[in-house]
């Protein structure tokens, strides 16, 4: 058996810990396929690793087109410019590409997907979401025998890192967020990770294997954790919930959901414990009940392992469909609009004036919303006081039309901020 | 495309999930097989799914010998007799077969992959480990391009449920061990589960596969969870730990090492909150980092899902070798004995008399091990007192010789329980 010959665009972080693999003479790597090209953007940096061994190419597009590439990994990013049309270039020849490249799977996975099956070549991402958690093959193989009604997950690691940071450390979003950026774990525009931009991407990925549909990332909501303040944590806190940003796709009413956003899960909740930089994913599925994923989300090493494990899968003939189905049998993800329920989280910032309670009452009363705890607590200094309350089970808008309706009372200090609570939905204990 | 033709015998529970799957016309197993065959003892017995589309054998050997049959589903237990025989007997000529026997794999696993190699055909068991978690096809696949040093789960949903039942609700475990038989949770004779016997067969095949080694049920060095008392559960959660019945393989020294036995896990071990019949794997491997899989361990559903998955996999050729490579590359698992070192828990019921704690922790001193943390509590009644304490890092030789002389005191009412303190090993939290 002739081995695989890889070649890999992009020599970042991830491009390194691959090319570490294939250095590494006991890797599975090696034994089925050989790295003989890489292309970067300098030719001369030191990345701490020998390149000599491989041919090189400024131009990542030439390295895809190169008929002496079996399989290009493209780590470059970005979705559109260079790694676009170098991915299209490998599948249109017939190349098979091994991608972490989450943002270009998320916006033209069905279009690459296309490429790809009229020349058979494979297109792989495990690396796309969630690290090293092999999330992708777990949708698409071991649920294969089951039906996914949600999945839910942790899945960027900056923003869970920093609300670990906050709630441990007593620390504001932005002193932590200035020292995540100080320390690498936060772009200097942290705008994709905190904005909720980059785990909507692989939401949009996850929700299309899990549910069969074609990828629909104009289809997510999304809220980031920018405005989540330390008030919230700790008032959330001392209501028995700790907040975090969760990336959710479910069905309902025939039409998939899908919503990034931070929200608040009670302790005993499968995602509750994962801290840090973590990722996580809680698949359900009938009959194989409810199942969780908990590994690292990022990093030179976790990444790459999931590089290799695709590779791996190619060399050893296990690669499959893309989003686990062809693409003629992946539906248009069906845009019904169901009206959510559920229960809710809303903090506002008040003027501290007679009557101000109770009119807020009275507005979701109005909507017949019940509070199922309510909590002022005292501030010194400052105008306004923080008043949070959650709600027992209601529907979505009749909830958006008692904010707003509490928004005209005038009394509010900034925007109310309304978060989901979510229940565990869980067989959580004993089966 | 031909479907595969599908043959089940033994329709307890688990295949009694598989049939109503394929049942199911919507199920994806449909797609590419169909169910031709099945077998079990009694023709008559209702159970409770429409049997009559299907070919009936009331010997499993003689469907696992129908030449209409391209996949054997072997779902009737036992580590010898009728299984092993249908199995042998499908895979020796050349039919595929999918197994969620633990104890035929533990036992018999090289013997298999030696027969089914002779003639080309697949063996899959995801079933027999972690119900409805796909630990098997983690460890072959996903950690493919990584190496493992240790996996630890919780694999026996029996022995967790009891230990979860007994500290929720404070009473013995005789009394939790009854009420699970009762309520089917449990075995009449529940040796297999409380004995450690079962967790022992499914870590025997998760190391061999993790490890790339034959698989070797007879290293599994084996203690079960009878002996753990509420005492030890609650003076364990004072000190701040849970006891968990813990399947653990660890690389040591080139050798591999194999225990399964009742340990003290600090809360924010990754297994500590595990709760119920739920099971759970911790993989450590490098470059991917710690990854953990957490889901419900047993039951029709999920075991009947996992069943499925190794299905689909055969009908899209994704199959590969039972433990991840040609049994001519599993290596014998070196049999080293590594001195374990670690930190352990020690439960003793003693006499209470003048200088009994005095004579404890001299002979500890003796062998250089130091305290950690020391609890006597005041019992009414009965003319023992417990006394537990947990050492700081020791070499175990050195440990059991302090507890064969704290034995040789004579004070003791019944024989120590030894317990080892897992530490959670991770990288868990920031990355």
């Amino acid at each position: 058996m002739t081995r695989l010959r890889v070649g890999i665009a992009g020599l970042g972080t991830v491009g390194r810990g691959v090319v570490k693999l294939f250095a590494d003479g006991a890797s599975r790597l090696n034994e089925k396929m050989q790295l003989v090209a890489v292309s970067a953007r300098n030719a001369g940096q030191d990345r701490g690793v020998d390149l000599t061994p491989y041919r090189w190419f400024d131009d990542p597009v030439a390295l895809a087109a190169d008929p002496s590439v079996d399989v290009f990994v493209e780590l470059i990013g970005g979705a559109d410019g260079a790694a676009k049309v170098a991915v299209e270039t490998a599948l249109a020849r017939g190349a098979h590409v091994v991608t972490a490249n989450k943002a270009l799977v998320a916006l033209h996975g069905a279009h690459l997907v296309e490429r790809s099956e009229r020349t058979g070549a494979k297109l792989l991402f495990e690396a796309a979401v969630g690290g090293g958690v092999p999330m992708v093959k777990a949708l698409k193989e071991s649920v294969a025998g089951s039906r996914a009604s949600s999945v839910a997950g942790i899945l960027n690691g900056t923003c869970n890192y920093i609300l670990t940071e906050m709630e441990n450390s007593g620390r504001s979003f932005e002193a932590v967020l200035t020292e995540a950026q100080a320390m690498g774990y936060a772009e200097a525009d942290p705008t994709t990770d905190v904005g909720g931009f980059d785990a909507a991407h692989k939401l949009t990925i996850l929700s299309a294997i899990a549910f069969g549909t074609r990828p629909d990332y104009g289809h997510v909501q999304i809220q980031g954790i920018e405005r989540v303040t330390l008030t919230d944590i700790r008032l959330a806190g001392k209501l028995g919930y700790r907040i975090k940003l969760i990336a959710k796709g479910a069905l309902a009413d025939g039409a998939v959901e899908m919503h990034v956003r931070p929200a608040l899960l009670s302790y005993d909740h499968p995602l509750a414990n994962v801290s840090g930089s973590l990722n996580a994913l809680v698949v359900d599925a009938e009959p194989s009940g409810q199942l969780t994923f908990i590994g690292r989300g990022a990093g030179e090493g976790p990444t790459a392992a999931s590089v290799a494990s695709d590779l791996i899968d190619l060399a050893e003939g296990r690669a499959g469909f893309a989003f686990g189905k062809p693409l003629a049998q992946l539906a248009e993800a069906p845009r019904g609009s169901p009206t959510e329920r559920g229960r809710y989280y809303l903090r506002l910032m008040v003027q501290d004036r007679p009557g101000v309670v109770a009119a807020i009452s009275d507005r979701l009363a109005h909507e017949e919303i019940s509070i199922e705890s309510f909590l002022q607590m005292p501030v010194h200094g400052g105008p306004a006081v923080p008043i949070v309350l959650t709600t027992q089970t209601c529907a979505r808008p009749r909830m958006e039309l008692a904010v707003r309706a509490i928004e005209a009372l005038d009394v509010c200090a900034e925007p109310p901020l309304l978060m989901p609570v979510e229940h565990s939905g869980a067989r959580w204990g004993r089966s």
